[in-house]
């Protein structure tokens, strides 16, 4: 009989014997992995964490107490317990559940993440509002190794040490971030775990946390008695001890038998602690478990050989921007590559195989990725950072102020431009060219295809200037590829086609959208001229205003915020060229934050599909023209 | 005879023997408070440092070796020391020296800088590149404790420790940030200092440093010795050696017996060494010993006395700010303000005042600051972040990932949005409309006057959602105040004035400058309405619509980087609303970094001045209008 079904929400769980949570646990990895296989997901930090999330809500009182799911990436036996069991078929669909925490979705979601980092600060503002509203609840964090290299989860961990308020921490140390760990934090923790001493510390601990009383200040005394034999042995958590907290582990994080009663007592402690819990990412299904990495955010999978589901597509954008940087990086050993723990993500494997030695994996710090390429830059090299367009926002200030104003020749690989799907509104890449397009000295492209795509990587580093290239995620259009990559002329466009009636003015993955539809106007009898812009910035005044001039209207096409954002940028040369007769409209994605659906749908829905281009045109070039067009 | 006006640059420095470096101090000394005390500017922090610059400079073969400065406010000595000694007297001036590190300016600046915690990042950057490159040449990177704080200086530290190359971390400990210090580690640091231990343990450090022989090798061996007697004692490095740094501290950074041999020894050691420097702010100088935090970036003050020069301004937009903050706070216990280090220069001690217990001040972390007032948010209260524009840049992710997609009533008082005049290049607030406005769910407000200031915070707070007011340095209209803060009305705007030829739609601190235009275009016939958009988003399409059926032309006019910004948003406001026939035009800053120098200055520069729109107003008018305009 299924333990699962019954647990329509935390009290639930709370009625069942600690004895019974194994096959408890079972049951939640089983769904998961069912359910994943299907519809591709994080698997393996999800199978890591299912006996953690089953003691947290046994023992606390949510939805009263409160815990913070950093990044919230992990939260699948979370929502399995919380009420949404019946609809988890639907997790990361369009219309279905989140594949993170979602406030609107649940009142056990405290606070909604996807980029790391943000669970320690989130959590010290619940702590800090509770204190100010005199009330008692308790605040827990649940954080992941690797967003410890985050400087914001570090930021977040000095004002918790150092206010002393009553937080608990919990350290999911399954080492690894995404891929493998970076940075020396994750050093020391592997010291920590590896050692005789976290060993040795690690029963003490244990011991001494089943027999400490369920009094306030005498815990915190006995507690107490723990720190000092521990700093005596140099203590393994003295690094966040240091910071204020008191430091409890590390602990397996797949025992109940210890789990429950430490974490009942570390519960009872004031002030800020620290639990450092050491999970296996992918506990439970023998293919996550070998390789964590592929199964972080996998694509469906077939069950039991946990190989990937589906045709193999055609070579994905990623790689022929990485392919690029290898083919250039031979010839250039100025060239070297700077990732924030995505080597994966954005393809660098690829230049990693062939240049280990030009490869920086900095870890979950985009930031310092960015402020460190700049050093470099400085010094002659010409770093390119391949990242994901949602995560470089991380590092906005680090390009306006590091890169940007030096005028430094850093090359942003903007990977994951536009919709990327499934994992909805915090990833989406839809601000780039609005947050980078205000940026001095800062020059933006984007390519039609990914033939263009290897150019533009090539003028990037050829530009000597900060220099962006976007692209989507998925694959290319198939098309043929040029042998050599060749650096574009800066700040030119082309005229695809000409036309007297439209101009379409597009960028990027909708150019040949735009092309399509230009197709469908002219067999109307409407004449539609398609401009490839390819630059954001510098972008073609000239080759725009003159377009403009041989038409009755324009639409600025692009797949990102229309706000401020290239179609934006098109209304700005017309203005400067006093252009005021010909009606120009933007076509862009609107002002919210986009759910999370497949690219196909989205586009569809937002009308940036070829039909979606035609019938904006049509309605566009109907409202200017003398008569009616042919409906 | 002057000692420093014999030193054109380090190589003259290092001519000088040691015992005149005390002499040398007191000429740099004088030179820096004689001309801060003349043009103001960042004097605690530089008298603070004149021994360490003098020593660094002795010891290291700069330019060749390279000296990364953070945040670079305390470079005047170094300046001075490095061939700049002549036009000292124009430092943040227009057209004169950079108040802070400069590549343009001298070989010897190696990073630009002006925002604090880029330096480690750079400086890691520095040294992967000398290792790519196969050099040998020394990086050092002097850090103050403030910036300790920033999780970019974390991120970077961790790169550091984790790659175990050569580096030189001078931790520069005043004991400040900018004002009093806070946070885990700067907690840290005091019992550190202050404990006996540290005491002891500089004692022995300098004597063990003054008798390494000069061979690697053996350095390594007996630092290694030094290090475990160190550890044996809970060494006060332990924080750093945990993050993979050797320690080497705390060291008298005024007493060149202890700083140059220590120096000198350090400089050998192999791997990332962090040295802790103990300085005092403002030293040689009483009343910047007495008020370093006045002294931090004072405006010109009386020599002999320390007092501010000239008159006593009218309210600055900062007080208004945080005075109707303290009046709202009376009434709704759900107010807090949250600062990052800025307590003073946001004056939010006027709140502090008020209201100890609900003001936090997370030290130099922007990042968190936001997240943090994120989660409090969810909570129930309504947490205010006063800050400056440029700084906010270092959140732009906080702001959209936790803030915005949440959709939670975080309020942002954008304080120096605008052009801030001597700090320069990386203190203007040009980039926040910009920045913001394509976030969904925001409000972006910006008051024409200190009144209007006063409404629109209130009104942040009333619209229950994320919401920003930018206004800019300086002093008020020195307008009427009504006694009670009320809410405008969301998205509306104001006609100040009726006309037929052109449209003026202005923002903030240019709608009283385009009322003045105005006066003087009807002088000559020309008839120009003014509107007041005070919303840049939800920004009045219907007010602005109406308007430009109304005109002949239209001239959107803000203080802020035009691609992207306010009038961008005019322009599309004009495109959704198809009026094609009003040719409209955008005046606000062009698209490179702005220059230091005097606001007014630079806005007649700029032709962000009543003159500058008028002008502007009539070209715009006179290439629209059948018949030329009176000129």
């Amino acid at each position: 009989m299924s333990l699962l079904k019954g647990i329509e929400g935390p009290s639930d769980l709370r009625k069942l014997s600690p004895e019974q949570f194994p096959d408890l646990c079972q049951e939640i990895r089983d769904q998961i992995i069912s359910v994943i296989s299907d519809v591709g997901g994080h698997l393996a930090s999800n199978l890591g964490v299912v006996e953690l999330t089953v003691a947290l809500h046994y023992l606390l009182h949510t939805p009263d107490d409160l815990i913070v799911w950093d990044t919230s990436n992990q939260t699948y036996a979370h929502k399995l317990l919380t009420g949404r069991r019946e609809q988890f078929h639907t997790i990361r669909q369009f219309g279905g559940l989140s594949g993170f925490c979602k406030r609107e979705e649940s009142v056990y979601d405290t606070f909604n993440a996807g980029h790391a980092g943000t669970g320690v600060s989130a959590a010290v503002g619940f702590v800090e509002a509770r204190e100010q509203q005199k009330q008692s609840h308790k605040v827990v964090c649940v954080v992941g190794d690797g967003a410890l290299t985050s400087g914001l989860t570090l930021e977040g961990l000095q004002q918790a040490g150092d206010s002393q308020k009553d937080l608990l921490v919990i350290l999911n140390d399954n080492q690894m971030s995404i891929s493998k760990n970076v940075g020396a934090i994750s050093a020391y923790l592997n010291r920590t775990i590896t050692g005789e001493l976290g060993v040795r510390l690690q029963e003490k601990v244990n011991l001494l946390m089943e027999t400490i009383p369920r009094i306030g200040g005498q815990v915190k005394k006995v507690a107490g008695r723990a720190q000092s034999l521990a700093k005596g042995l140099v203590s393994p958590g003295m690094l966040f001890e240091e910071l204020g907290f008191r430091y409890v582990g590390p602990l397996d994080g797949h025992e109940f038998d210890y789990l429950l009663p430490t974490l009942e007592n570390v519960l009872k402690l004031e002030g800020p602690t620290l639990l450092h819990v050491v999970t296996k990412k992918g506990l439970g299904y023998e293919p996550a478990m070998n390789d964590p990495v592929w199964f972080h955010a996998s694509s469906p999978f077939d069950l039991d050989t946990g190989k990937p589901k589906g045709k193999a597509a055609r070579p994905s954008y990623s790689s022929i921007a990485v392919n690029t940087l290898v083919q250039l990086a031979k010839e250039d050993p100025r060239i070297v590559a700077i990732t924030a723990a995505m080597c994966e993500g954005t393809g660098l494997t690829a230049f990693e195989q062939s240049f280990p030695d030009r490869l920086y994996d900095v870890g979950i710090a985009e930031q310092h990725a960015v402020t460190f390429a700049a050093g470099m830059a400085t010094q002659g090299m010409r770093p390119v950072i391949p990242i994901y367009s949602t995560f470089l926002q991380r590092a906005y200030d680090q390009v306006i102020h590091d890169v940007a104003t030096q005028n430094l020749p850093v090359t942003f690989c903007i990977d994951r431009g536009g919709l990327v799907a499934q994992d909805g509104t915090t990833h989406h890449g839809v601000f780039d060219f609005a947050y980078l397009r205000h940026m001095p000295n800062m020059v933006i492209m984007a390519p039609k295809d990914e033939n263009e795509l290897q150019h533009m990587v090539k003028s990037c580093i050829s530009s000597d200037r900060p220099a962006a290239v976007r692209y989507p995620r998925g694959s290319g259009l198939g098309v043929q590829m040029d042998q050599v990559p060749e650096a574009l002329p800066l700040g030119k466009g082309e005229l695809l086609r000409s036309g007297t009636d439209i101009a379409l003015v597009a960028i990027g993955v909708s150019v040949h959208q735009a092309m399509e539809a230009a197709e469908r106007l002219e067999q109307e009898g409407v004449s539609a001229a398609v401009v490839n812009a390819r630059f954001v910035k510098p972008i073609d005044a000239d080759l725009i205003a003159t377009v403009a001039g041989q038409v009755k209207c324009l639409l600025a096409i692009e797949e990102g915020a229309a706000m401020g954002g290239f179609g934006s940028a098109v209304l700005e040369v017309l203005s400067e060229a006093g252009i005021a007769s010909v009606p120009a409209k933007c076509l862009g994605l609107p002002d919210w934050f986009i759910e999370q659906g497949p690219q196909d749908l989205l586009r569809d829905k937002y009308g940036l599909t070829a039909d979606g281009i035609y019938q904006q045109a049509k309605q566009l070039f109907a409202r200017v023209s003398v008569g009616p067009v042919s409906t």
